[in-house]
């Protein structure tokens, strides 16, 4: 199928005052909408991170990939390692965000290309007739679960620039508690991650005993993104023994969560310090973590992170699945793949319920008793709302953000914060 | 795609009095075609070893698997698996072969998958009018090199039972000298492998630097299958300094060739030690071998060997490919999925140019140049000839050998024959 056009559109998605490890969200999260126009007229679709410097790889890369085939990926890889290499040659300095590691520059030449190589293989699909996952060996399951996603948070009066959201304040375990509980009652999740590094570590850890308390059998992860010491790491530990399905980047470096893992004995799971093909080959020699936190994303897309999956089982690690802010094509992209991949055998993270904006036909996707559910329609089975995305892409221009910065953004209210890590 | 109905056809073809390790080669080799028809009429192909024990597997799955999509390779494992549990469950010896990973009784259920699985990609391919190399990523190269497999030989007058063969008589390196030219003349190899662990492995080691001589500045293998102790692998890697592209597969075991890659510096490849993902776990961490040669006939197929791929790349591994006696389904499947990959950056090895046998219509597929060419035709890109299939059945039918034993067939020549690792 041959490409007629290629369009790149970056839009904003209104955020709530997530907090985080570096600081705060911003009001504005930045995406990329990737069309893939075959000469039959059908689109294969593809998101991913906005920010400045992956979406001048992915501005660069679009003319180019059109009158090629939507099956030669390797053609395809071929021309985003090109432009990759022509930017960071050109480039001196790029917008960092070690939380969200599409941001970074080492992966911007794997994120464009996994954003793209959703997008073919969407058209494939669509071409073909068939669900995208059946290009990926098919079905190990209907539907793929998720876990709700908890976030300490500001209430959306902070800042007039914040839309106001259903869950208000969370700065305590009773409030935790509260967000897991409307969470819970509109999605169905079966699995609980709280994401810390944010408040005192141990009222952290209070959290989760008191969602323990209140959802009893229920997986619970804590996530403090490398915000800890190696100490404050073990003192948690010792608090939460017993009461966590695994224990995600409590520390900084694999040699750090090494330790961690030796001296606790609790599985560590990570999407930090393990991003890309080489930190996995060092965590495998020194058993840094036990379970792997894949996102095709970064990876380099929906075949890569299926040998990812082949490699993590030989190897002897688990594996879950990273997410970072994003809208539905993002969240089919991950269904397919999660639905192909016997060895993905926790719920996946996602932010979707943190997100009001969306760019699709009929509007948000359902996640029902926790999950998504496939359908048998074409390829990623979901279609581009135009309206809504030019909305969005108006959004964006009159956003001032072109870069994600959690850490200026808390400047804001704090004047004197500062990025430490770790700050406990 | 639905299924309507799978054949398994199981074939003998000549093959010539090749030694090696074990022994000499039956005047004929087993395989298995696989033909998985679609509702649609059209049929995929595949091809694998015909040993009694993986043939047996292979009967009992076909009947299960009518019914389901061709897209499910899901449904496909858990039905292999589940019949060959069943399977190992019932019998208490299998005929197994070391030089052959296929008829390896661990293998059974990876080997039978591969089989199917091709054939369902086939289909897959097939029905959506594509190669099957589209379905795997696209083409990396539009042709794919193999090496000149060269042997110790018997003439075919050693028995009634062998077919005569243009390479005569090889038993010195003069003679290995005059097979590499003969062959090369037909097929215009670039790159040339030795099977050894025949005769004196000083005599060996002469033969390869005869063919240095002859061939200059063409890349030279030498394959023992692990035929010689450590002390032995050494001396022939000083005799063989830097004559060699890699040293495959000198000594038994793991630890063996870690001794031997220490001690001598040079890579090491092997198709023996490292047959599955546990073992290449154990190989990377104890720095055993530096070339895998893969085969997708026991790797678990086409998908898997492309994630095989990606794993040794990510982990510093060269990567080449294995071959036992197969016909041309076999020959496209790898180039297929040699085509697709682009680490296997080595010539794979086939045994191709040593059967006379094909079951295809217009017979044997051409090598040119060294090199199998790809088509545009759809999926593997050949068909099935339906009379020559039922001659090669019917000469299974008419011959004596269920399981591949060379050792069994060069007692016949040489009575107190045994099986010792290592010989030398």
């Amino acid at each position: 199928m041959k490409i007629s056009a290629i369009r790149v559109t970056p839009i904003a998605i209104r955020d709530p005052a997530l907090l985080n490890a570096a600081g705060v969200h911003e009001p504005f999260g930045l995406r990329s909408i990737i069309e893939v126009e075959g000469a039959n007229g059908l689109v294969g679709l593809g998101e991913t991170y906005g920010d400045a410097a992956l979406l001048s790889l992915l501005t660069r890369c679009q003319h180019g990939l059109a009158g090629g085939s939507a099956f030669d990926l390797h053609r395809l890889w071929q021309q985003v390692q090109r432009h990759a290499a022509q930017a960071m040659a050109q480039t001196t300095a790029h917008g960092e965000m070690e939380l969200a590691p599409g941001s970074l520059s080492s992966h911007l030449a794997s994120s464009a290309y996994s954003a793209f190589e959703v997008a073919f293989l969407d058209l494939q699909a669509r071409t073909l007739g068939i669900p995208l996952v059946d290009l990926l060996g098919g079905k190990v399951r209907d539907k793929v679960a998720y876990s709700a996603y908890l976030f300490y948070k500001w209430n959306a009066a902070v800042d007039p620039e914040y839309a106001p959201d259903p869950y208000g304040e969370a700065l305590n375990p009773a409030q935790i508690v509260a967000q897991a509980q409307s969470m819970i009652a509109q999605y169905g999740f079966e699995s609980i991650k709280l994401k810390a590094g944010v408040m005192d570590p141990m009222q952290e850890a209070d959290a989760i005993l008191a969602l323990k308390a209140a959802f009893p059998g229920r997986p619970l992860r804590i996530d403090p993104n490398g915000n800890w010491s190696l100490a404050t790491s073990l003192k948690v530990a010792d608090r939460l023994q017993g009461s966590l399905e695994y224990y995600e980047d409590p520390t900084p470096t694999l040699e750090g969560m090494a330790q961690v893992h030796r001296a606790s004995g609790m599985p560590l799971a990570t999407n930090m310090v393990v991003t890309n093909w080489s930190e996995l080959r060092r965590a495998v020699q020194i058993d840094a973590v036990q379970i792997l936190l894949s996102d095709h994303h970064y990876w380099g897309g929906l075949r890569a992170t299926q040998a990812l999956a082949k490699t993590c089982e030989a190897f002897g690690l688990g594996l879950s699945m990273h997410s970072n802010s994003h809208l539905g094509i993002s969240l089919m992209a991950m269904t397919h793949l999660a639905a192909s991949v016997q060895h993905l055998s926790y719920a996946c993270d996602t932010h979707y319920p943190w997100q009001s904006d969306e760019v699709l036909v009929g509007g948000k996707l359902p996640i029902v008793g926790g999950c998504v559910h496939l359908t048998d329609k074409p390829g990623l089975g979901v279609e581009l709302d135009p309206h809504k995305l030019a909305e969005l892409h108006d959004a964006f221009k009159s956003c001032r953000i072109r870069t994600r910065n959690d850490v200026a953004q808390m400047q804001r209210y704090r004047p004197d914060w500062r990025q430490i890590k770790p700050r406990f």
